[in-house]
């Protein structure tokens, strides 16, 4: 059954997370600050202390296209490995977009609809954040406006094309429609682009533009907040609860989402599973990087956030995780994390792949490039339980599919796959320039 | 519920349908004559007058994957309509090949495995149905080869890379490892192929091969007997029975296995829906072929089969739903046609383009280009019932999703997308070919 409520974790930490901060000033943002950017029901959930949010009617009736989602025992992928673990997964990648972004671009395309709003703007790397956004834009009759990191969008034409079957105007970044953009260009004609130029171009539209505002795909409280539908679905479908629960970790949302409600029955004392973010070698944020103030973007734009970061300036290698290509980290789990409420681990890109293709051969979905990362991690865990003959339940969040990454699983089976060493003096000249 | 038994129609039949005859003797062709190309349960399952066939368990361990699949009411649809009508579809493209392919694709390759067969080859066009048996071999352990049309080889590198993360093999047609390839390419070095060539190669190497079998992805009745799962499923998924069934037709796998269980019902004069097949103009074999026999492929080396057919020698336009570019049909389907069991019409390439954009907008799900011809003749039902006002109950097929496909809709989006005439000296020309 879908969730009537989005579950809020916040009020239900031992301590609270530390505040973002004002770059100028240094003193907490408020509201104010926020409200160029986004809508005020968004704001308000950003720091709201309610424990559970009423989802609306409107977006239940949206959610329902796609939602519940699987729950699924992987027999087959258990016979493979011939373990005595029972692994099951949560599979995200049935949404219309074909991951769990859709869960958080249908609200906020809801409430910006709902206080008026008549355009979105957004950036997207590999394309799952702005095919939902502007898949939910369509539901809610908005406009909806993207910069895509012109890499990705000469690389992967079908995601723009998504995009706009959805009707959305998409743009490669930099682009020559905004003054960040066109900067970029002047400098730098043939840039190939990158989050944090396109995050600046979108942010620049927004702001400037009475009608429209900003949608943001992962990192903050509320996105992380929409996510819990599927941790709140997956507590309902479980026939046994799990002993480990494993999600990868780009900006939080997918983990967040899936192992809140969890924590929240492990915080009252009724379960007590291991819970494992797991992050690419190439981008190790909480494992490598710094809990420290940091900009969620490169450019210095945004307001400065507590979180693991890898610095502003850090430019992870091109993994085909795109998702998982971020310097920073959710600021709520970054504290949790601090707090030692779940632990974190690394896995090497050509190991991921490995593991997608055992999980398409033996489950027969195709899993994007971001979550074979918890299946590589779910598999040792089950190959471990193989060893010791312990019969552990792992739960495992399968946030995608691969139907746009076949180029990269191609490029797997050829041998050619690529994997990244990174070394410790390129961590730490980009923490050197974490700002003071 | 995954119904647990297929459903064979032809036992209900008034009239027996007519039987494949053998090419030089012209006498119905027997079991020995398939035995070197098919496994004797699907032999036997061809010809057969039981009425329902048990699903081994094996067969349901792995439908389970995905099924049953989803029956929705397509709520924002029918509200950008403005139509009294209620719209249900059956949405098949939640397996791991996205489409209704793997419900035969399983069974052939599970009975295959079971009579000891080690290697099954097959031919595929647009490669739906490559990917699916890929897909149930590496679920029954046995190799797969492949030739796939070589223009959509290199159009579509997407298709072929997901064919070999299931693990098979995948060779352009025509290539040199056959002789019936290697004869196309010394006459013309640049052939782009065609699925009779493909078939030609498929069937070559399977039939001097002892422990290889070949594989058919629609046409024949045990493929479309298999596909009545998805009738089955969604005769116990409605709320309420349609008026009206409409589906898309290539070889009528997917139209056979939706409407099967309801001709059952409307026989037994339970219910009483009209049931519609749509075709594209630029392959209209129901509405503007000649029931005669003919050869499936191109080169003629299969039985004849009674069918409607615009001629084995016939060429349809390069249209982008290439499931349905087949000159013939189902022999079942053709026959129950003849007996007025169901009508047929015709949809354009853009106005089915048209309805796969309305679909995306609305219900979030990118269609492929096959099934956008029955959500355009649903969509004109639909708006019949608003000009007349009746609430009819409207059941489509959605047979696959478009992921693989975004090609298409961007020339679509971009205005460059063509509809196709056809003059009817071409039909004409090629029925001139027909076998005496």
């Amino acid at each position: 059954m879908i969730p009537s409520n989005w579950y809020n974790i916040v009020p239900d930490l031992p301590v609270p997370p530390p505040p973002p901060l004002h770059p100028a000033t240094r003193q907490p943002i408020g509201p104010d600050d926020l409200a160029p950017l986004f809508p005020m029901e968004l704001i308000r959930q950003e720091v709201g202390q309610e424990r559970y949010v009423p989802i609306p009617q409107e977006v239940l009736d949206v959610y329902r296209l796609w939602r519940p989602t699987p729950l699924m025992r992987a027999r087959n992928l258990e016979k493979s490995l011939g373990t005595p673990a029972r692994i099951y997964y949560k599979y995200e990648g049935v949404s219309p977009a074909g991951s769990h972004k859709p869960n958080t671009a249908v609200p906020q395309a809801f409430y910006n609809a709902q206080e008026g709003v008549r355009r979105l703007t957004t950036e997207t790397g590999a394309g799952q954040w702005g095919s939902s956004l502007a898949f939910a834009c369509a539901q809610f009759g908005l406009d909806c406006e993207i910069w895509m990191v012109r890499a990705s969008y000469d690389q992967k034409p079908y995601r723009s094309a998504l995009m706009r079957v959805y009707g959305a105007s998409v743009h490669a970044s930099p682009s020559p429609v905004t003054q960040a953009g066109s900067k970029v260009l002047a400098e730098y004609p043939g840039s190939p682009g990158s989050l944090g130029i396109a995050i600046s171009e979108a942010v620049e539209v927004a702001a400037s533009a009475d009608d429209t505002r900003y949608a943001l795909g992962s990192v903050l409280n509320h996105v992380l907040m929409h996510q819990t539908v599927i941790g709140e679905e997956a507590l309902g479908q479980l026939e046994e609860m799990p002993d480990v629960i494993v999600g990868c970790t780009g900006g939080g949302s997918n983990f967040g989402g899936l192992v809140f409600p969890f924590l929240r029955e492990k915080l009252a004392g009724k379960i007590d599973p291991v819970i494992r973010a797991v992050e690419p070698e190439a981008c190790p944020s909480f494992t490598r990087g710094r809990y420290a103030y940091d900009f969620g973007d490169t450019a210095g734009l945004t307001p400065l956030m507590k979180m693991h970061t890898l610095g502003h300036d850090f430019v992870p290698d091109p993994i085909h995780a795109g998702g998982l290509r971020y310097h920073g980290m959710s600021p709520l789990l970054s504290h949790m994390y601090e707090l030692g409420m779940f632990e974190a681990v690394t896995r090497s890109q050509r190991e991921c792949f490995e593991a997608g293709v055992r999980f398409a051969r033996t489950e027969g979905i195709l899993p994007a490039p971001e979550p074979t990362h918890a299946l590589a991690e779910t598999i040792a865990e089950a190959l471990r339980c193989k060893e010791s003959g312990e019969e552990k339940v792992i739960l495992t969040a399968l946030c995608g599919h691969g139907h746009f990454d076949l180029a990269a699983y191609e490029r797997y089976l050829s041998g050619e796959m690529e994997d990244f060493a990174l070394p410790q003096e390129r961590i730490d000249e980009a923490l050197s320039g974490l700002p003071a």
